[in-house]
């Protein structure tokens, strides 16, 4: 057969290569808008590549129309083939015949026409005296159609035993965890993880590509500067200024995080922030610390992300979905996402993902922003131009666009020089008046690639090249999913703010980030006067009053949680004024998480170093295990913190490795720990909480254990799993010289209400036990506990 | 008599206020240069301010001159005292008369001297029929000259009881914390601490003095941005273009730290640092948080400084004190210090100070740079001057000199509008192209006093007042001391670097600061080539050798550390990968505490979490004592890392209150939580030292516990205090998968040498018996205790 001939022709006229075996490559939705962009393209540059070093190819386009009508769009998708710059034309030319003879369409729509393509891909290797290498097939269609494909290649397609199977898969991969998972697990029933390759063509963008071999090549000089003692933030950004119109329909159903931030932001920021393997050629090294950056991804909250819509848009789905006027969508066209990475490289440095639609420019780029440690003695006048240490220092990874208009790598001159390929980069010519983040371009050493290339045709050599770490895994995948599917859940109702667009947005979506939080820096009140009256947290005073002949506080959430902390405080500097220690007992639960939080964040002069923690109550499991009170303390409250190791009393409930074993005395021990450095076994604080049953510490109704006695620490039964606990006995409690009860949310509205007429009865209330012999009892309830 | 007669006109005059005793100012050293510059024109400011308030005024000029002859020098100083450009001349005029008239020169130079004056100041105050309200006597005169007056004052000049005495101090307040020390006891054995008023000026400058009442006057847009999570640095700059010629003697036995850092910009630091008492204009309070703020300070190391002497110094020196030729000097004449503040409102935050002579211009500053913690996704182009949040945030209390030229306070326009008083600070109109700070004039709401006052105007009121936290308590100068002495003591004999003065600098003192280091941002090794080859640890290779048949790694201590945690953070991997966890015994002592630090700040992915932290050996004493080493590990490592509270597990050799107590089964204790936590109480990896007399871990030479037998954990005595220990057995060291051990300085160098020749002999030299049964053991020491 001629194109085979020709194949073997041009491998024996270029060095008698050995014969690597025939490799086919089924592009599947051949005449659709991406392969007619950049697929076919990219194959015809692979083709480019790789003729002559020993493999022969053939090409088949596939799509569902007939064969007829189908070679014809196909033909003309493949006219406007381009070759690149540094070919010599006529060679090209000779090399684009050659492309276009190996390709073919053919319509698959059939599980015989599969069959078909497999017994033709069969006889032609037969036929022509060859051997099979493998066989890729790029899915260049929409999802609903994978299962069927899938399905067909698995049964029908699959090379003989030895040659490889390669299947090329295109995102959207999934819309939440869930979708995700199901749609992995329907293609893992037809693929081995090894045969699959999802692409994330920003994989392919130059600049992202050269993230890894960028810290690789340059890890001296980064060693020490990449972490979170040298870096400020991680910008990762892709601004663009079209917008979503005659896209709606897709839009609507996803947003600029499913659509961006899920996948390529995420990946850039795992580039930026993963380990970096010895040997980065090592796929499975690359993939297994991508992974574990995922795994140190601390997880979003509603207040991690800011939203925005440009005006138009709802505008926009309401004329393509044919939605009636009053439909206003709640999809975000703009998002600022604020990521922290619990790990001790990056601890505390923010990671600042944004996207959006209908901006003012069209830009991509990752910046890496250093501290600035340096003080220059020298006045500024005097500082020597771009090389002073006092000057901004950051390595930019530009994607392409903005002002620069194509791809690059920027680093501060006063940072060091890097190295880059010279194959590859070369560096780009001052354009005097050019500023970039800040400075002028003539401040950085700057590259760019010596041949622009496109990202599909970056990926394709890569897919026949088996580096399967510059796409997704399935745990991958499912690790980005995991990341980002609380988030989308959480701000599925949220109105985002709306923006006019391009220039006109003004400051409107800049936005400042504290404490893991995220807010517009513009307030929207300010721009929507006439919003009106919403009744804000500070809005209310703290009510003052009695709930059982005691004082009550009574406030919104945050109010409340804000006056206990400051109370507390107030109560520890007293005693550690007084007593030059102040002895402090919290309970466990999800109320206390607040003020933990609180008082590790807001409260800079609470004198921790003087101040002992015990426990109120605890489950009898192991300290480590996530429903130990202790653990709750300890992760949002003593990692903020510095109390010192010996000031911290955990309940002693998994002694000789058994849980609150009688034998073991736990109960006793804690006791006389108590009884051993608290005077007077009196805690200066007791910080309690009322379970709907009105029980209180691990003290439950209808069980005698605790409410009187001598025992200071006890062991008892609660209702709920795990049954076993440790408690403080009421007696012991009731010596405290302060008793704070905490109590939050609509839950509570009942027992709140019944404990408030009942009288002393411990059996039935344990809660109504609480009465500090000489102290003070302070109730803190929220307005739903209290006003329901 | 006439003078008092005219006081007392004037009373009557001036809306008949009540009388309120007569006050006697003593000015000694009248005829001193300050007393010329500052201290009468202060004195006339006061009586301009005072007189007609209630008080009658007399003021003596004191020195050991003769009466006529100091009288004239005294008349030439007064003459060219100035009126305020608020006061109508002609009035200013008459109060200059009479404050002429009521001023007269005194010699004081015999105990008898001191008696008459205090007899006339009786006699005049009688004859006058006034009473007497204090006594002011300022000390400007040399400090050896103190003690003297001070027992003739004390034992001749105290007013009646009833009426008070205050002295007013000068620095310098001694030259270390001892003699500082001394002084004050001796000061002291005169006066009570309510009656000495120790000067420090800068207190008196205005924008200094506004310090405090701008944080209390910004309380609530300061509250949330005035601690770590909000402010990035704050400088504290005094740059002088002076040199010290003409003041060698003085500037040669002082040297910029003693002579500014110790006291002004120390003073300045508190000022900022200090949580913020409720009441300001509560002296005690403000006192009592000031001392608080030095308790948090951080302890400086050599490498917490950089220091300068401009390259004419040491000729100036030798000019003006006859020096030999070949005097070199190594008193620092520019200072750069890293101070740190371990609390919660500032840990992390960097403290610059930066004081020298002879740079490139005059200027004094206190510089709060706040985080940038925004994003503008609005291109830089299009930011709002001024106001964007992009663009940088902060506080500056500009002190003087400059390009400003006056004293300001400047809060960024994108900050807050800051609140000043009216009456005594107005705008500062714009000056356009005045760049401040990287940024122009007009981004700053800018204040400046209405009214210009000198320093010592202000601390003279204050003194009159009774503002006692506007002067440096006895306490506070100590704390002061207590922070500078031990820097002074380790940098006695270092060369600063020398630099040529003014602009000619260059970048020369520039410097960088990381992990809590300082040092010049240009090395030297460029700038004096000619220095030559003085070996650098880089330029030795780490070597490898053998010592007692293992393997060992010798190199200086830096590489050594380095190499030993970089070999422990493999070992953890490993052992992580596999096991999923990694248990490390650590010894104490001081060998480890580098490489505690190097764990801690250089190892980003060491697997903290995973990691279980034994100890090798113990002191019996409370795991708070500074002498436990459970301590050192708390300190150096555990505050820096992320150790889950149940990986920690420190000995227990203070149960029930007790010190090892046999009956409390401590050691059995430990025993049986490693045999529950560690497979087959086999250690990952285990650390240990070598005493000079050959022991390790808590193991002692002739002593034969621990040697052999079944026990793992042991209770031993030490030949040095505390003597009681809990230790490791050597059979349960030998089990380790790996034991390093570490050895350092030239003290080890004996024991090395011996060890090295002798077998396997235990109980001479517990060392030897270190042998790890199936596990690895490496030696570590660095050349000095290797080569000696």
């Amino acid at each position: 057969m001629l194109i085979v001939a020709m194949c073997l022709a041009l491998l024996g006229c270029l060095q008698a290569q050995e014969f690597k075996g025939h490799v086919s490559i089924i592009l599947l939705g051949a005449t659709g808008d991406l392969a007619k962009k950049y697929l076919w393209q990219g194959l015809f540059q692979l083709y480019l590549d790789e003729a002559g070093k020993g493999h022969s190819f053939s090409f088949h386009g596939a799509a569902l129309t007939a064969p007829q009508q189908g070679q014809k769009l196909m033909d003309k998708a493949l006219e406007s083939l381009s070759c690149p710059k540094d070919l010599a034309p006529s060679h090209c030319d000779e090399l684009k015949a050659q492309f276009l003879q190996l390709s073919q369409y053919r319509q698959l729509r059939t599980a015989e026409d599969y069959q078909t393509l497999n017994k033709d891909i069969e006889t032609q290797v037969q036929q022509d005296g060859l051997w099979e290498a493998g066989r890729i097939f790029y899915f260049s269609v929409p999802p609903f159609a994978y299962a069927d494909i899938a399905r067909n290649i698995n049964s029908s397609c699959r090379p003989h035993p030895g040659a490889w199977l390669r299947v090329v898969l295109e995102k959207p991969f999934g819309h939440d965890h869930l979708s995700a998972q199901q749609l992995a697990s329907e293609l893992g029933s037809f693929f081995q993880e090894e045969e699959m390759y999802r692409v994330d063509h920003y994989l392919g963008k130059q600049a992202v590509a050269q993230i890894l071999p960028f810290r690789d090549q340059n890890r001296k000089a980064l060693d020490g500067l990449w972490n979170r003692h040298h870096v400020e933030r991680v910008e990762i950004i892709m601004k663009e200024t079209v917008d979503a119109e005659g896209r709606a329909s897709f839009y609507e159903e996803y947003g600029v995080i499913r659509d961006t931030l899920q996948n390529h932001l995420t990946e850039i920021l795992t580039l930026v922030a993963m380990e970096l393997p010895h040997n980065i050629s090592n796929s499975a090294a690359v993939l297994q610390h991508k992974l574990q950056a995922f795994q140190a991804l601390r997880g979003l909250q509603k207040s991690s992300a800011v939203l925005g819509q440009y005006q138009a848009y709802s505008g926009q789905v309401r004329q393509e979905l044919q939605k009636p006027d009053s439909f206003q969508s709640l999809t975000p066209t703009f998002a600022g996402v604020l990521v922290h990475i619990d790990n001790l490289r990056w601890e505390g440095v923010p990671f600042i993902l944004v996207s959006g639609k209908a901006l003012d420019e069209r830009v991509g780029y990752v910046r890496i922003l250093f501290k600035n440690q340096a003080y220059c003695t020298q006045s500024e006048r005097h500082w020597a131009s771009g090389r002073s240490q006092c000057l901004p220092q950051q390595i930019v990874f530009y994607i392409g666009h903005g002002e620069l208009g194509h791809p690059a790598i920027l680093v501060s001159q006063n940072l060091f020089k890097p190295y880059l390929p010279t194959q590859s980069w070369e560096e780009v010519q001052d354009q005097p008046g050019l500023r970039l983040f800040g400075r002028p371009l003539s401040d950085y050493y700057a590259y760019r690639p010596v041949r622009e290339q496109d990202a599909y045709s970056t990926l394709l050599s890569h897919i026949f090249h088996c580096r399967k770490e510059s796409f997704i895994t399935t745990e991958n995948l499912l690790a980005s999913w995991v990341f980002w599917t609380p988030l989308l859940e959480s701000l599925a109702l949220e109105a985002p703010r709306l923006y006019p667009g391009g220039v006109e947005s003004g400051h409107l979506l800049d936005f400042e980030f504290s404490g893991g939080q995220l807010a517009f820096s513009q307030p929207l009140e300010v721009l929507l006067p006439e919003l009106g009256s919403v009744p804000k947290p500070s809005d209310f005073q703290v009510l003052r009053a009695q709930y059982r002949e005691s004082p009550l506080i009574t406030a919104w959430p945050e109010e409340l949680i804000s006056k206990l902390a400051s109370d507390i405080e107030v109560t520890a500097e007293q005693s550690v004024r007084r007593f030059g220690k102040f002895h402090l007992a919290l309970s466990g639960g999800s109320s206390p998480i607040a003020l933990f939080q609180q008082l590790a964040t807001g409260h800079y002069s609470f004198p921790w170093a003087h101040t002992h923690l015990w426990l109120v109550d605890e489950r009898c499991v192991p300290l480590s295990d996530p429903e130990s009170n202790f653990q709750g303390l300890q992760t949002h409250l003593l990692q903020h913190v510095r109390v010192p190791y010996y000031n911290i009393h955990p309940m002693p409930v998994h002694l000789h490795q058994r849980l609150c074993a009688e034998e073991d005395q736990g109960a006793q021990t804690y006791a006389s720990e108590i009884s051993a450095l608290v005077a007077n076994s009196s805690f200066d604080l007791v910080l309690l909480g009322m379970g709907t049953d009105g029980h209180t510490a691990s003290l439950f109704p209808q069980s005698p254990t605790g409410l009187d006695g001598d025992q200071l620490v006890v062991l008892t039964e609660s209702p709920l799993r795990p049954h076993q606990r440790m408690s403080l006995s009421l007696p012991l409690i009731n010596r405290a010289k302060k008793v704070a009860v905490l109590v939050m949310g609509r839950t509570k509205r009942e027992i709140t209400m019944l404990v408030s007429r009942v009288g002393h009865e411990p059996k039935k209330w344990p809660i109504s036990g609480v009465l500090p012999l000489s102290g003070q009892l302070v109730w803190y309830m929220d307005y739903e506990a209290f006003l329901g």
